[in-house]
């Protein structure tokens, strides 16, 4: 049996516009957020695929972009979980700051180091930031232990990948179209663990907003060809944005 | 301990401005009735009522209702349970009908009968009609001998309550605050039920749409005082509005 599994990363947020390191920070879809969800919505019902449930992140950026992209599929009415597990890399102290500047203050090697090493984590916010999440009810309900104040890209797969094993690989092997609706690094850090790309090559991946990535799994939830964009030109070009993105102000 | 309710009929729909018979097609809304889903939201922001769940029907409009609500009130974040047990009354074989040619074609008694009468449903829907939900996906997982093909308004509240009694009234007693985003006549039946309004009261009763119904319900969740809109000016407007749909063409 084929399981299928598509993966979509929130369109731009109103902080990607204005070039802030977001991580946890619940911030809406732009204007032109909320377009390439719908333009990811469409090639959804082009494609003829049909979640049959939707997972997302607990942010209204990935929220956002699920309900307008199912809304424009005419799938508003499957069911949904959200988790914690799904939402964006913590960016720990670096969260609301600016990515130009923090490139101009702290230099190119740094600023790599933070964006792209895959196990070297920014420092952690403290709890008193207003950019931190310390005390937000959505995660009243989880154990406070769990909670991270900051995050590499290996964390991320970490908190990850329990929730992918044990919850959503239930719902693909029970034979269920399943949608992801969440961010570059949690979707990169799945993505590695699916494609079983190195710790080192995986710096160099980057997803594009609002294009639905489809994986076809075997029984071992393995791919069994080369995952594909519903939009490949498209995917490119914005890949290679994603790419340029903090290297030059807007 | 006070539990609290809200309750929100969805906005005008695609089908609500064209004076169409709805029940379960399941049509989108309208530029206006996003426009009310979206001060609905407002209200309930400005009120200080945080919903900790969101139920809703397996119909867009009102799946819309609810999203674009939260997203003002900036509560997208919260569990989102759907079940068909909140869906609008199944209109049967008036499904797709225009309102005030039903009204001429059968006369004004007719008419109020089937829209007003407590127990008497309109004729079933056939199978084959374009307008009938027989075999739906979104419908797959009930028994199929649990899907009406016509409804009044008894039959309606016969399905509700079961889900009233073990699922929703669940979240309700462990301290939740709960947000139904429903229809005309599945909240007139929860509202029947909560107020203990008679068979014959319940056809005088018009509930309008996108404006937050709260009831504060004690531990047997009886109403501890009466339910209130959060705007009750327009909420009577609105009710008045209702009360006269169906007399006239628009």
């Amino acid at each position: 049996m084929v399981h299928k599994l598509i993966l979509l990363r929130h369109g731009q947020s109103d902080w990607n516009e204005k070039n802030l390191f977001t991580g946890w920070v619940d911030v809406k879809l732009s204007k032109k957020g909320e377009e390439e969800a719908a333009n990811g919505g469409k090639l959804l019902k082009e494609s003829g695929l049909k979640p049959d449930i939707l997972y997302t992140s607990k942010l209204t950026r990935a929220i956002e972009t699920a309900n307008i992209a199912l809304n424009e599929a005419d799938r508003l009415f499957i069911p949904v979980v959200r988790s914690w597990r799904l939402n964006e890399r913590h960016y720990g102290a670096l969260q609301g700051k600016d990515k130009a500047e923090t490139l101009a203050q702290y230099g190119q090697e740094q600023f790599m180091t933070w964006r792209r090493s895959y196990d070297v984590p920014p420092p952690p916010i403290e709890d008193h930031s207003k950019f931190s999440q310390f005390g937000d009810e959505r995660y009243s309900d989880i154990a406070p232990e769990a909670l991270p104040k900051t995050e590499s890209l290996a964390l991320v797969i970490d908190r990850l990948l329990p929730f992918w094993q044990d919850v959503i690989a239930k719902d693909l092997l029970d034979g269920k179209t399943v949608l992801i609706a969440a961010h570059g690094n949690s979707l990169r850090g799945l993505v590695k663990h699916l494609d079983n790309i190195s710790d080192k090559d995986i710096s160099a991946l980057n997803i594009p907003t609002g294009i639905p990535l489809v994986y076809e799994l075997d029984d071992n939830l393995k791919p069994i060809k080369p995952s594909y964009y519903l939009d490949p030109e498209a995917a490119a070009a914005g890949a290679a944005a994603v790419a340029a993105q903090g290297q030059k102000k807007k």
